[in-house]
């Protein structure tokens, strides 16, 4: 409200050491280096068997416009007392890099890079934090969304969390993630103006309580909006709400189109079915049955076993906070950089956490889909020069389990990154969101329904070649042998 | 990025329902009748035993710019297919009502109004949305912080959690909410330059990796700053990151100020304990020992009752998702409306659970302050025409079990409500984000450390005056009489 300096970059949305460690390498004239970073997640979240990659868009739009602007740079001056000719050199920094991405929509699993950048190091290094805020909230949400969306199957799913959001971003960017999970609409109007979403929505008990009277209320809502679904628990659901709902839908008759009612309180599997015979009885039996509080993937699975009768579900604060688990630990880690003879060197980042250690190298991931059933075997990482496809017997086996092994024969292995930016320019056009959904929705048939269990699901394979291994372990090897010198000093 | 509309407004930033009642209220003629609404929350989040209120200078940047803009109408018409009168009505609707709030820093507990709104009905109900999504997120977060810094106590707080915030918005704010919890800083740097918060960090793994060791890698970094915080766990922390940094430190001598290590994995006790015994033995008794790594209140307490020897807490995710409870269920709720003869009327809305019953009327919330002893003995709630500053014995009992009461004498009624807006026009000034640490820091003061113990606290009495209760089950009397009416037809 009296900011000295405009808010109008996002460049600055990055963890301050981003910026020393610019300078540091800038001042050392290794910034232009090219590195790479992988962009990877190490483990699922919700106890879920796959997850749903959304960012991409965003992210893009962020490279693109990544420039210090003025106020960002008479910031780093004026209260954090950067120096002159550091700020003059940020001052002309774009993103020059090349991006390669998985599509949002598709399947990700722990471990392989979701996302690759290849840049000078200065900037493949400032823009990490931008991308894991991005990418870590909107894979969680679009993966929340399909979990709670198998489980809904064939009815309808409404995002309606915006008021419980973790701020007004993430209730518009996890609005769209929720749809590329497989949602079919929220709440939020903003998200249907910025992405074309369908949105959802009819009245809430201020209406009722404003008339001070269901009755009133319903009519005047009816007076005004042809498709009309009631709210009935503002006063007492099946005493008031619904019997009032019934007669206010025979009085209007073909003046409007009763949709149905909407319930937000109290036990929903027995106000469904006594609503369901309620409406059924008056001879509405198309009428839909719209819930809504405090649902989850859980809750859902336990009213439908209790025969609860319901055709549309609105989804909120345990979809939009991704409630269970909160977070997404994707990191981003150097795997590679070029040395001052201009040859690119492995890099590797140790810790006493085995899952922790990284994976060095340029690498493709694939994804080894047998042609015999369509369906697909597993994840397949291998170094940039190995091709697997020209494997006859490709042999996988699990990267810390090195015992657990089979070979594979008449696959397709399909690289799971395109080339989004090159040298700086974007050279990717992103599909519509229905386009994603339908694409993360085709993706799941390439898994047995084992690995889409909501709950204990099996672990689908995520398998480094051999040649990768070997590389890790020659790594490892020679940090060990640093530390040994080290000590031994 | 190919978006048909602009994102040039947060008008639409609501749930479609309340532009569905909009056009209800106005199409009836009763959308500019006098209308209250407050916001509360009914439960406090994480067990604690009381929460800070945050939100209020983004609450109202937003309502001073609430307008429908071009493309926010164009988008209603072509896309959702509102009628060109209600849109022209739309064009032209402002925020002319008035708002009450508690100040920024505020302790705050359940079921007390944290905001009232008091304003044309259709106004009211359209800001609704957008004003839960920013209080929500940003109360929970000032919470999580002051939770946090209640068992950090002395040592510096830092947030660090942009990475895994739920989209940027939850990062910039939460990083704002976090300071008004009691926080020292930041390592987001665009918060940094919107807010005025200090900012911190010096570098990553990545800058270790693109030397290779960690000895270039602390030259490099301190060729360039003066303080240095050297990152020791990126091959190996005690053999070769603790010895380097001080190797590193002694070789530049006074070139440098060296302010310590920071630690990002592995055991912090252990790890504090040993490098806190090799930096003593080799002449830096000041260094600083910095840690992060998904710290928590409950980790932070094992820690110290571990020994661990910590000066500086780096908290990521767990802070700035409130990983243990990633919502407040903040609601905002009519409690009085203007009736055709333009006298205010309660409004009430009735629920099966007891605690979502809302409390009917205009009302005033009291922080009852014990004079002799400086400590509060609870807020209390009363009916506007009420001033509990006038009575000689206080009666408070409790609102559920009416049976647990006192009396208290010899107090100071303070009324916690500001007026911020009056008919539209802001009214007040935000104090410096500091000002706001500061005061939640003295109101802290005044409550008993029962009730602010991490575990189990004791209950902070928010009770009801007499008046109110009374006037609460009359209107709950009626309510019950309306719906045996509609079941006797």
């Amino acid at each position: 409200m009296r900011a000295k300096f405009e808010d109008d970059s996002l460049t600055l949305h990055t963890d301050l050491y981003q910026i020393n460690m610019a300078e540091s390498y800038w001042a050392d004239g290794i910034h232009n280096r090219k590195a790479i970073f992988e962009l990877y997640f190490r483990k699922l979240p919700f106890g879920n068997g796959y997850a749903i990659f959304a960012g991409l868009e965003r992210m893009l739009n962020y490279l693109k416009n990544f420039q210090f602007t003025e106020s960002d740079l008479a910031y780093l001056q004026d209260e954090l007392g950067y120096k002159e000719d550091f700020l003059s050199y940020l001052k002309d920094v774009r993103f020059t890099g090349s991006v390669y991405s998985m599509a949002e929509g598709e399947l990700v699993f722990a471990n392989e890079p979701i996302v690759r950048i290849e840049a000078p190091l200065v900037e493949a290094q400032l823009v990490e934090t931008a991308l894991l805020n991005i990418v870590n909230f909107q894979t969680l949400i679009a993966t929340k969304a399909s979990r709670i969306k198998q489980v809904v199957k064939d009815e309808v799913a409404m995002e309606f969390g915006t008021r419980r959001a973790q701020e007004m971003d993430a209730a518009l960017w996890g609005a769209r993630a929720a749809v590329i999970g497989g949602f079919e609409s929220t709440s939020n109007v903003r998200a249907g103006k910025m992405f074309g979403i369908p949105v959802s929505g009819t009245h809430a008990h201020a209406l009722v309580q404003a008339y001070k009277s269901d009755y009133e209320a319903f009519h005047s809502y009816a007076k005004r909006h042809r498709d009309c679904v009631f709210l009935v628990d503002t006063y007492n659901t099946l005493k008031s709400g619904v019997p009032t709902a019934i007669q206010v839908a025979k009085e209007l008759g073909d003046k409007i189109n009763f949709i149905g009612i909407r319930l937000d309180s109290g036990d929903i599997a027995f106000l469904s079915k006594e609503a369901r015979k309620m409406l059924d009885e008056a001879g509405f039996p198309d009428a839909k049955i719209i819930v809504s509080n405090d649902l989850d993937e859980y809750t859902i699975l336990n009213l439908k076993a209790q025969g609860a009768r319901v055709d549309m579900w609105g989804i909120g604060t345990k979809l939009i906070t991704a409630y269970d688990q909160p977070a997404l630990g994707a990191v981003y880690k150097m795997v590679a950089i070029e040395d001052e003879n201009g040859v690119m060197e492995d890099t590797i980042k140790i810790s006493a956490n085995a899952e922790k250690v990284t994976t060095p190298g340029l690498k493709h991931v694939y994804r080894i889909i047998n042609k015999t059933n369509g369906k697909s075997e597993g994840d397949y990482i291998a170094m940039a020069d190995e091709n697997p496809q020209e494997e006859e017997h490709l042999k996988m086996f699990h990267p810390v389990h090195t015992f657990v092994s089979k070979f594979v024969t008449n696959f397709e292995a399909k690289n799971l990154h395109i080339e989004v930016i090159k040298d700086g320019q974007i050279v990717y056009e992103n599909p519509s969101l229905m386009e994603m959904r339908q694409y993360a929705h085709e993706n799941l048939n390439l898994l047995w329904d084992e690995y889409k269990r909501a709950m204990n699901p099996e672990e689908y394979p995520v398998d480094l070649s051999q040649k990768c291994w070997d590389n890790k372990m020659r790594n490892i090897q020679e940090v060990r042998e640093m530390v040994q010198a080290i000590e031994n000093r």
